[in-house]
């Protein structure tokens, strides 16, 4: 069986129990408390030198990490990766896009509020990421005006991967108020076939 | 014809370049110089709504952004992107690392200090960056210490898209003295037939 090393609020290791749950595939969970350091610990720094949650053992003993990659990784064959090279493409734009102007911004500000409890502490650094965010946020709401999902006109891991952290940017103190399009896109995330919580 | 914008000393428009040169593949490079804000014009927004290059305009029109999006798009098919799957999920590892924990260090760096020339404006977060950056080079000297390439056995697309910034990280104030394993490695990209310079 599969084995996910998770941090289990963490968006970037829902992101591949979401896909997991979707496509039937069970899991074995453990769990990494990443505030107590545990991802940094010998052990685990063994088994990823990057010392970052989620990393994925596969059947063979393998491991994976990179939250995108590993989503790419398991969606291969199946509907929510593209055929087509340039679909295939729009989604890996979109994963990109999301690890460098998103997460950055909008999950590392829900983990300093929400998680680390240090809003004052890093207020100034706070400020900068609401800005960016914004930005990130306000190119999807662009896109996703015209289009029902991110890419290849459907639900892909690119969805999924900006669902992860959009959907609990309130938690970052970003407001969705002033991005319907971006609302009305969650909502459709959320009713597709074997959608489960961030909380499952 | 394939069609650039660019910022010609940017890294992640060197990585378009270098890829369509070992792939013998002809393209217009148009300039786009982000330092007079010419990647923030209402005519570029319209091409990117991201504000970002590199930009590639397909011969069908349509335009690609992210620029590791955009040289998996071009690998594939070619020796620069694995024809297994686990071995494309290690390129896409690769690619990611770099544009979550590699690039916001070191060419974020290099930019505010070699091209904006505001080294003692942000001297705080060039710090912060030194620390993250230098961790960033940790994982890949301990990865090249056992592997010639980062993924696959062999050059692709994942060491293109790691060479961009890492050969020119001194240019950020980082030092390569302590990472022999990642010099012998740039010296083996660079050795990689139809190989070619930034600057070119």
């Amino acid at each position: 069986m599969l084995k996910l090393y998770e941090y289990p609020p963490s968006g970037n290791c829902y992101k591949i129990r979401l896909l997991l749950a979707q496509l039937g595939i069970p899991v074995e969970r453990v769990t990494v408390d990443i505030l107590k350091g545990e991802s940094r610990t010998p052990a685990y720094l063994q088994l990823n030198p990057n010392g970052r949650v989620p990393l994925l053992v596969l059947d063979t003993g393998e491991t994976l990490t990179e939250s995108n990659a590993v989503l790419c990784y398991l969606a291969e064959g199946t509907p929510y990766w593209p055929a087509g090279r340039l679909e295939r493409a729009r989604v890996l734009e979109w994963m990109f896009f999301e690890q460098y102007e998103h997460e950055p911004n909008i999950a590392t500000s829900r983990f300093w509020i929400a998680y680390l409890q240090k809003a004052e502490a890093f207020a100034e650094a706070l400020a900068q990421k609401q800005q960016k965010g914004h930005a990130a946020l306000g190119v999807m709401e662009n896109h996703l005006a015209r289009h029902d999902f991110l890419a290849a006109g459907r639900y892909t891991v690119a969805d999924i991967a900006l669902y992860a952290y959009t959907h609990v940017a309130e938690e970052g103190n970003f407001s969705l108020a002033n991005y319907p399009a971006v609302r009305s896109w969650l909502a459709r995330v959320a009713a597709q076939a074997g959608h489960i919580p961030i909380t499952a």
